[in-house]
């Protein structure tokens, strides 16, 4: 018998390669290629470090003020935490205190396993279709709640209102969590439904569309009941409230609506103008309502593609997970990174046809015209 | 049956009064009356918030470099994450993983049962004395782990070497944490004993001597092993790594010793002058080694004290839970602060004394000399 006995018993993760060197493009963690809002900027040098010596404002009232004034809601509507993580992982103690299963898609946000393993949560995963996509028919049973992203990562496939409505509809008796990380990247969001449904729950990131990948914070979104459970749960768990300098910049990002609409577009239309380049090479891709691209080639398997970016400095990401194990995630870069993406594609998608054409002649199987 | 059926079930929390103004002394939450390093807060403002579009370094290595550096360790020894919280909740799950109850006192930081709840680890709570000491021998049974803080809060009293070491020497088949949280104020630490018992681990926050509760700041210093575990552990659970912002403050803090020597100092020097001055008027209170003291007046309820000093906007820490309920938490503040504390305290003992001996004079059971 040893203290070792005791120790968690899982595998030790093994990261991706993160290169000493800087000059890499980083295209896989889906950050922003944008950096927050200059008013954000300046609101953390002008913050007052020396009130960091005081735990912050309870509850982020200032901060919860701002957000809910931006989406049009009452800040009873809004719980505001250190990252969707820390909001997630307090929505799924206060809402899902059921025996029966919470649904999720098959293929999502890893975070749903992860947290309903630690908090004996049963779930069942629903498969998705050949396309990715998530049928609302699937969720039209017994549960004991439902946590779809929309859109949906890795597929970065979104859905209308209707979709999240038919979900909501066969579901009046479980809390349906619409997690909406990536919304803001041309996806529809649900918070019309909010005054329809007061078992929607809403999450959303400062992380992806406000470029602060670098701090921690989130935001939860729903009927006062529900967001009222969800600080229940934070003052149960003696959870701290957000950085007060996360408070501080995200205030200022979120009131800086131009910005943030201006830097929405310029990463759409280099995402439209990738989707359509990467199409002409080849390459099967839904549309995406999200800041990256989910694609696969007919003829080329998607772990040597990601290989070979590698080897030219280009960091994209690829899951080595049943179903999704010939697709790459690609994170819409700058245009100057996408260049370079696009061109180290298209060198190795005609060099691989080239070697196939090679290799077809020599074999006999096809004739030089 | 309505979604309702499966929130959570907890009483609300009722959140200590929290005025409105601002001109009150705030001697509640164990805060250092000190801003950060000048250091810390230079490092904030030149902080290149452009970086916060990316995620930050994986394991926050330089910050992780920076604290074992100062404590003459090897970086394998140290973990850092977003707050004690942070690190601790990690720690559980990574060690404690035993059906047999993990032990802790019956009086300490209120974070070990709402864990052990949230992870489903059994524990045993273990009676510390009637004067709030804990026993060592207490400690030696059968368990699945041990959880100390030393200096205990919140009865502010701590132990030397001799003590861990008995609690070791009993548990060599089990980890044993120490959270040192306020061991810099004049409290031992175990970090000598680390290179004779791998099953020790010691949790750390920059909240409280490092002047920085706006931040999420802590980490854990134990064996490779443990450490390893903490890591798999985080790493298993899609974790996020520190914010990068506190990162940057955190290393800076780390190696300003100069600055921390003398904010520490000061905190101490007004802790003994508070002890002193309250032991004059009649409290009972253990010899601090942290940044508060833990009184009780035999003549006075706490309660009674307590709502006298808040009505002089003196907010101090007052917990109605058995065996406590008759003490006051109080943080050390300014000396400026402390002064209008002693002062407070001095008035209603007197008008309290003043009053017992009126009401003896008026029933005849004192007569006047």
């Amino acid at each position: 018998m040893s203290w070792r006995d005791n120790l968690i018993r899982i595998e030790p993760y093994v990261a991706g390669a993160q290169p000493d060197k800087t000059d890499f493009i980083k295209l896989n963690a889906n950050e922003n290629p944008y950096p927050p809002s200059p008013k954000a900027i300046a609101a953390i040098r002008e913050f007052n470090a020396e009130n960091l010596k005081k735990y912050p404002s309870a509850n982020a009232v200032p901060l919860v003020k701002a957000i809910a004034k931006r989406e049009g809601l009452q800040p009873e509507n809004v719980f505001a935490g250190n990252g969707t993580d820390d909001v997630l992982s307090l929505a799924f103690r206060a809402v899902f205190n059921s025996k029966k299963p919470i649904l999720f898609p098959d293929i999502t946000y890893s975070f749903n396993t992860v947290w309903c393993d630690i908090l004996r949560i049963p779930y069942e995963t629903v498969p998705v279709d050949e396309g990715f996509n998530i049928n609302p028919d699937d969720y039209a049973r017994e549960n004991g709640g439902i946590v779809i992203a929309n859109p949906n990562a890795p597929t970065s496939i979104g859905e209308d209102l209707d979709f999240i409505r038919k979900i909501l509809d066969k579901n009046r008796e479980s809390v349906v969590i619409v997690d909406e990380a990536y919304v803001d990247f041309g996806g529809v969001t649900a918070i019309p439904l909010l005054k329809e449904y007061d078992n929607l729950l809403i999450t959303r990131t400062f992380s992806k569309s406000r470029s602060f990948a670098g701090m921690r914070l989130g935001w939860a979104m729903g009927s006062a009941e529900l967001i009222a459970a969800i600080y229940a749960t934070k003052d149960s768990m003696n959870s701290y409230p957000v950085d007060s300098i996360a408070q501080a910049a995200g205030i200022a990002a979120v009131e800086d609506e131009e910005y943030f609409q201006a830097t929405l577009k310029k990463v759409i239309a280099t995402r439209e103008r990738l989707i359509r380049e990467m199409r002409t090479m080849g390459f099967k891709l839904p549309d995406s309502q999200t800041n990256f691209v989910f694609a696969t080639h007919p003829e080329i398997p998607a772990h040597e593609i990601f290989g070979y970016l590698m080897e030219q400095d280009i960091y994209v990401r690829w899951f080595n997970k049943p179903r999704i194990d010939n697709y790459l995630r690609i994170t819409v870069g700058t245009d100057e990174e996408t260049n370079k993406l696009i061109d180290a594609l298209r060198d190795f998608v005609y060099e691989k046809r080239w070697q196939a054409r090679e290799h077809a002649l020599n074999s006999g199987w096809v004739t030089e015209d």
